[in-house]
């Protein structure tokens, strides 16, 4: 391809003082890439007094700060060159083996060479674009769908259908599914809608990517073990430790086929060589003296208390203006407002009443529903959410269109 | 494009029993991805009983482990919050303004908006391949060069040229240099060259990636301020804490007009959200209290001695045998076997006397040359560097072609 059509130049005035002749040419793809809408929303709801139900973060509130405190003082006086030295791209493997016994444990049979620690699940996403993506790919997903997963599959050029697009279904490259409590709408997949899903793929020879940041978040009882489990070589599961111990960390992972996982192994060395030592083995650590598994009972308790203070809110104050989804697990609930109001508009009005909130536009890649928003639960302080969601419903009150 | 061609189909035969049918189409950039050469033979020759001067990685008896831990117990207790929750793409503010500072110091005027925090500056590599490389775009570096920069350009399907081929110059995206102690070769670039190279660029209009993974390692006098200093709108510079702090912490930055910069952290939003924010915090705190600067004379003295005791090691048994350049700074020697013998045949023959090196094939993109090898002098303890040659030189003796 030459130069002239693969790149476009970028012109001068956009680079003001600091480039006065054009240097940068500019992939399309990439110059195309905007800024994830949300984290710019973000920016502006992360003041401190405002009361924000627009993060996708846990609550630090969670954290098991001490136990990684604890854990990364042994480590670094125990095995100081291993914490600090390269290690193998494929990850640390006592921690491998931990997510591969876990895998197991509920339902997935794994094993070592079925495991890539990652920098976080996103750049199990970023290895997988690269490794299965191309202009004028077909990817399947559910529409709307997680902002971080459509920013791959943007930059790569990749065309995006509907889940149940049987027309799309037979040149897709994958479908991409969230099985439990999906961000943003909450939704998961029952054990008897991921077989239909992975059977209705497999007569396509499409494969899944199966996003699991919130699987471990259930409120009543476990999700279904996930589609890997029921058609191991079709699928690749993604986990993070970020939503159950700490996303500071950046320590999630991708299990599946090995060829695939090692194809995945020999792109992260080029992406970031590995994954810092020093925090695999915080998570490693934290796995094998019990503190994620005594954690994560009292993490499904906080988190349920936080989504019944938001459930009886939003029954207290809304009830009249919208209708919302119940979720499971996870860290959302997913809102639509009555009467075709728009939720853009009223973030505006809301954030001069302090509070915020995630519109649900920039999630969907088709056919946006303007009336709908995403509420997380999770960081507001629980005696304070009745205020918030009392602010919000004044803003709609107040906000055009009302 | 349509799907058949920009993607092939993986056979079964490749995926054994994990995948009886072919769910999965790779790209084909992706397909033909080898594993580093240069990572493969590591893993043959870490072998505790193997003296190597294979390695890319620095001494673990020059990390400086007590600061490392003091400074993850502090953080852990002062700003546990921030430490373990998500961090902005753009990198913790503190760090981006210490490295602002430094560069500015070291002759590269900079502020923060200049700065990218990374995850290892290989992430640098990877994010400015997605920005400005697309099929068939060429890119002119030093042959040989860093295999990790190699994999990114490769990924892209870019074509490779000679920094110095006018001809090629006139359509590249961009030249990529390391401007001092350059791996696999140790040469620097004076400040005269690195003035007749950018103004050489300028006349093209092609821009310059500058990766300083070695700069502060100089022996005897600091290198130039280098090519951002000379055309700051033409160029980005690559820094890492790897080879001075701890590899391990996987901390780099990149460092550039602020249009680039920011476009590089949209991308870093897909790639792995953010470098880990306990790791970041770590080394801003190394730099604030004074570790780093105090590591810096004692790093440079220890590899200078490492060095003395490798080129006193080759006078004494390969004078002879081969020749090879004098590194200023860095962690390798350069050496090239007379009479055309073979390196990778050489080293063979020296695992069996349990020495190890890298050929200089891997770094090769054209016209390699097969009688070069990459000593590092880094890990080998300074009392057996001596042994380790002297097993060398045996080795020579007894290899095919002597």
């Amino acid at each position: 391809m030459p130069i002239d059509t693969a790149c476009r130049f970028v012109t001068p005035s956009r680079f003001g003082e600091a480039a006065p002749t054009s240097f940068w040419r500019v992939a399309p793809a990439a110059a195309a890439l905007e800024a994830s809408a949300i984290r710019e929303i973000l920016k502006v709801t992360e003041r401190p007094d405002v009361l924000s139900f627009a993060g996708g973060a846990p609550s630090p509130v969670a954290f098991p700060i001490e136990a990684v405190r604890a854990a990364s003082d042994r480590i670094l006086r125990d095995d100081p060159t291993g914490a600090l030295q390269y290690g193998p791209s494929e990850g640390y493997l006592p921690l491998r083996e931990q997510i591969a016994a876990r895998l197991t444990a509920a339902g997935q049979p794994t094993t070592v060479a079925n495991v890539l620690v990652t920098t976080g699940s996103q750049q199990a996403l970023d290895l997988i674009g690269k490794a299965l993506l191309a202009p004028g790919v077909t990817v399947l997903a559910a529409n709307p769908t997680y902002v971080g997963a459509l920013q791959v599959f943007a930059l790569h050029g990749t065309r995006l259908a509907e889940l149940d697009d049987d027309s799309a279904a037979e040149r897709a490259a994958f479908a991409y599914v969230t099985p439990s409590f999906a961000n943003p709408t909450g939704v998961s997949l029952a054990a008897a809608a991921q077989r239909r899903l992975v059977e209705r793929l497999a007569a396509s020879n499409v494969p899944l990517i199966e996003d699991d940041a919130y699987g471990d978040l259930w409120f009543d009882e476990a999700p279904p073990p996930g589609c890997r489990a029921i058609a191991p070589a079709q699928v690749l599961t993604l986990g993070s430790f970020s939503k159950v111990l700490a996303p500071g960390l950046r320590v999630g992972y991708v299990a599946g086929p090995p060829p695939i996982i090692a194809l995945l192994a020999r792109l992260k060395q080029g992406a970031d060589l590995h994954t810092p030592s020093l925090n695999q083995r915080i998570v490693a650590a934290l796995i094998a003296n019990g503190t994620l598994d005594a954690e994560l009972p009292r993490l499904r308790s906080f988190y349920k208390r936080q989504r019944d203070a938001l459930l009886g809110a939003l029954d207290r104050h809304l009830a009249a203006l919208a209708d919302w989804r119940v979720p499971a697990g996870g860290m959302f609930v997913w809102l639509r407002l009555k009467q075709g109001r728009d939720a853009t508009a009223l973030l505006a009005e809301a954030l001069r009443r302090r509070v915020a909130f995630v519109p649900g536009a920039p999630f969907y890649f088709a056919a946006a529903d303007p009336a709908t928003l995403r509420l997380s639960f999770a960081t507001v302080a629980g005696e304070r959410i009745d205020e918030g969601i009392t602010g919000l419903a004044a803003a709609l009150a107040d906000a055009p269109g009302a």
